[in-house]
């Protein structure tokens, strides 16, 4: 165990209706508001409607079009109309690329450089514009933490970025919102935060056993409510509880003494950066392969895994023949509820590795650091 | 599910020699300190002056002696000091119950009337005094969450109270400073914190699977860590899991969308705002015959509890039988780490019975209200 800090402020506002609350929860901070959001599906759904209907006291300004894949131009384009604005509270609209882009647009107000600047740590942010979220797609965990990435299409890079000055202020969280969402966004909802839970259960210390026993109590309850909600998309309650356990799969709180192994992101982050795929396609193709690459290193913690998560039957096994039937299980989970497992589901081919394995930005892997021959290699395994 | 707010804002700072960081920490709040702390074992472990040497910087004045179960007459006392030095941060050093009585010494320092005022609910605190925490026993989570429970031996009444504005500014959880605990102090923590999940547990929603399911986890672990603190008080890593799953037990993040049936400590206040016993060996003695009494109308809830918490075998078993079975293995572990599970074994007997059903300050019980006959049949089956 590590010694650690922990602080997180955020103020979730859970349930239905619940952005009713928005002129309470920002007027506080002044009248001018930035509304932040993506492709327009919040027009479609009304939700646009009603949350300027909610904000009726402020003055409204909006940055529409952020990408699933948030670029750092959009950000910058954001952080100049705060200032131009004077605004006074940023409110993103949106799942976690909404959310990432807007942490940038926070901090990147408050800086005269290049919003870049801060994603490669060139310049570490000393005040941030305030921002609140109401989240539509339960998934990142960005409505709870301080984390974001951002993709840069100059540089080809996808990075994470974080200050404690980017914890929203208050994220609405309203199960109700996420009914509408195309099957698929849930699917991927799913597979990100499962993939959240996996890169801290693969940690760095020898023993995580209170907070293991938490993430496979959620890794559990995730696989049941998850499928009910693709069954029935209304289902208040499965919507709800995927929604919290989304929130708290990447709040700190699952993390409390380690930070995990972030391989998987480290590599899917690569793919994306250069195939503008959906984070967790990406995940759910190069996971269950970075699992089974490293799991001959680690055969104890993926045996756990396999027994508490999956129930894995463990006679006339071997150790690790337990630890991959895990892993598989996993990766069946995944596919079952229609997330691609292979790179080659999106076109991506053999004579592309060596274009992604460049983009990989930083020495990736905690509990076990890996190489770029380490990366080809499970690659290759995902193809 | 019901809707819910949840914020805390409590930094946590985690590990060994964290205590170096109170000099950082208080700073920014001024030079006045009051160092709040009980009987005086910090003074013969040497925690005392480690601590007045890492505030050589600050004007420290002292409030020593509160009691284990903290009065309102002692909070008054440090109110008042706090309006006549100054004091700019209170620094609580100790378990719940001097945080508790912290907290109502901060409240009460912005408040020209009696301290019972806001325990009572007669004030609503605007203002507090900020304060920090180094725990040195783990138990009530008080260290991370806005509660507080006072005892007013003019009134003979031990009542709960809270305030958004008594969230300890920072708390300082070393484990090595529980190395030095008398063992029953060790074992009434791990009463303590596995009867607030109990609380949680049984709850008045339908609903709670992905808490539960983290809940289980918790408890598990407890009994695993727990004994080993028991049989080897220097384990850095039993201390330090009880300590975290202690602070998890109740930060509230386990009871998002519900509160809790909570009955048992009603009762249980009952109990010690008469006799003055450790709140978690009252708890010992009337919690598992709280869920002998409700059981039968919550038989689904309690099996599940069984199973899932204490592996309870199912075959050949009707349900109540499997139910009770869980809450005998409850009771049992208790009983195996020494704590006292019967009210005669602290010469509490039939005859006290009446005094303290009267001494019930409101009605109690979430998941299933209880009557004052339904109390004293619960006192009547702890004898």
């Amino acid at each position: 165990m590590q010694n650690f800090m922990y602080k997180n402020p955020t103020k979730i506002i859970f349930g239905k209706n619940q952005i009713t609350k928005l002129f309470e929860q920002i007027k506080p901070y002044g009248k001018n508001v930035l509304l932040v959001y993506g492709g327009g599906s919040i027009k479609k759904t009304g939700l646009y409607c009603s949350i300027l209907e909610e904000l009726e006291y402020f003055n409204v300004y909006e940055l529409e079009g952020v990408e699933p894949n948030p670029r750092v131009t959009t950000a910058q384009k954001g952080a100049n109309l705060v200032k131009e604005k004077n605004i006074d509270f940023i409110l993103a609209v949106g799942g976690g690329s909404v959310i990432d882009c807007t942490k940038l647009i926070s901090a990147a107000s408050k800086y005269d450089g290049d919003a870049w600047d801060i994603v490669i740590g060139k310049h570490v942010p000393k005040e941030a514009t305030p921002f609140g979220t109401v989240l539509t797609l339960s998934a990142t965990a960005s409505e709870m933490n301080a984390g974001s990435v951002i993709t840069n299409l100059e540089t080809k890079q996808k990075l994470g970025w974080g200050s404690p000055l980017v914890y929203p202020q208050f994220s609405i969280l309203d199960p109700t919102l996420t009914f509408t969402l195309p099957r698929n966004q849930t699917v991927n909802g799913i597979v990100d935060m499962m993939s959240h839970i996996c890169e801290q259960y693969f940690n760095e210390v020898e023993n995580s056993d209170l907070h293991d026993a938490m993430m496979e109590g959620v890794l559990k309850q995730i696989m049941i409510y998850g499928p009910k909600c693709l069954e029935n998309p209304k289902d208040y309650e499965a919507r709800s509880i995927i929604m919290m356990a989304g929130t708290i799969a990447l709040n700190g709180q699952l993390r409390w003494g380690f930070n995990g192994d972030w391989a998987s992101h480290g590599l899917e982050h690569a793919v994306s950066a250069v195939f503008d795929i959906a984070h967790a396609e990406g995940l759910a193709m190069v996971m269950p392969n970075w699992m089974k690459f490293v799991m001959p290193n680690h055969v104890a913690k993926f045996k756990k895994f396999a027994i508490n998560v999956f129930d894995v039957e463990t006679s006339n096994k071997t150790d690790e023949e337990i630890a991959l039937e895990g892993i598989n299980k996993l990766q069946q989970f995944w596919q079952q509820i229609g997330a691609p497992t292979k790179l080659s589901e999106r076109n991506i081919n053999k004579e592309d590795i060596p274009t992604i394995v460049n983009s990989i930005a930083r020495q990736i892997g905690n509990m076990q650091p890996l190489t770029k021959e380490d990366a080809a290699k499970i690659y290759e395994m995902s193809l």
